[in-house]
């Protein structure tokens, strides 16, 4: 059997040596949610920025423009972090560049990884078949809020410690608890989704739209990964 | 209603700002429960630091020298960091020095409190009553295992939280996820206590008997608190 260890926030995660690990990103409240919309709607590449000033620059270089900073729209960019601006139809075939609070520093933060994946409840299964065939031992890297352990995220990583009971065994105390957590809830995502900090702070911007659309199980096929700086659909 | 938040590691205590609240520390396996035991069998005061050499220094002054590295009794020391050890009758009248890898950090990270209580199973009601009728916000600081999450101290947060419900809301998000562990496992903590890496950690050196004390609730009705640099029975 593999192993499955869960860094339940990017301010934990010296805690994982990541060599030779696939680590899955999440930030299920939204920037995962919203890469894999995007390129399960035809964008071609999305690249990660940990700075609003980089992202502006790739925008002079033809790239959409997408971020927040606290749970909105950083002014000047092109879209925010809403998955329903991802399904734009002007969107396809272009490149977005996407910063976020979170999100974007944690994929940042998982370069030692042999490979990067992006998860979110809405391509669960096609990402936890490629998990399972690899023969490799997976690290599930939650994006946290502003550092902080948030529900959705942990929740989302018990999720794939489910679906991967027959290849990957759970390593770790926080894998446990990530675990219990999906376990007790899984028949009601969105009730407990609705609990996180994350989602009382969404609800003031009223993005209740948002929250219940990336809790959807299974909404995509797509096998979003981490390639020469771009995360695109495999 | 007052808060309660929770801190899954030293680690992430930046987080959380402690002033005018009361911090409860708590390592189940076991630094907190020792301290809880020693003070209820006539310890008169305990004096946590971080050191060894600091330690060896006070053993020279009168104290009993007691602490762990890695689970194990530290060489030169007086005893290691078993309960049992602390109900030794010659122990009544004494102060001891306690060293260890993770309790003795947490306590000495929560110096910006109003007061730093000491929280075990052993003594959960006790203290949940003193907080209760504080009138202040409640941080639980989970001592952790070298910087990681575990599973018996998310499990203690979550217990306090529960005895707490009627004075004390829930904030965060890490609270939450204490409070469904503990919901979801209040019926039978050993065997969850069991599944902890510490506890496999622990058991490696032939505790059991160990792990089984220290999920005992209300085994005493000692209130611990910090009182000049000294951890002592109110």
């Amino acid at each position: 059997m593999n192993k499955i260890e869960v860094c339940l926030t990017p301010e934990l995660i010296h805690q994982h040596d990541l060599r030779g690990k696939l680590v899955v990103v999440v930030d299920i409240f939204r920037a995962t949610s919203c890469i894999v919309t995007g390129l399960s709607h035809g964008v071609v590449a999305i690249k990660p920025i940990g700075s609003v000033e980089e992202t502006l620059s790739l925008g002079e270089q033809g790239f959409v423009m997408a971020g927040e900073r606290g749970g909105e729209k950083v002014e000047g960019f092109d879209m925010g972090n809403s998955p329903f601006e991802y399904m734009d139809e002007d969107l396809s075939g272009r490149k977005v560049a996407i910063s976020t609070t979170n999100g974007s520093q944690a994929i940042l933060k998982s370069m030692d990884a042999d490979e990067i994946l992006v998860g979110a409840f809405l391509n669960l299964t096609v990402t936890a078949q490629y998990l399972a065939k690899s023969g490799k031992d997976v690290v599930v890297h939650c994006a946290g809020w502003k550092g902080a352990v948030n529900i959705e995220d942990t929740l989302y990583a018990g999720a794939l410690i489910d679906a991967l009971q027959k290849t990957h065994d759970i390593l770790g105390d926080s894998a446990f608890i990530a675990s219990q957590l999906y376990q007790a809830n899984k028949h009601d995502l969105l009730s407990i989704a609705k609990e996180s900090s994350h989602a009382h702070r969404l609800a003031g911007f009223g993005v209740i739209k948002d929250i219940s659309f990336c809790v959807q199980v299974d909404e995509y096929d797509s096998l979003i990964t981490s390639k020469d700086d771009f995360l695109v659909r495999i």
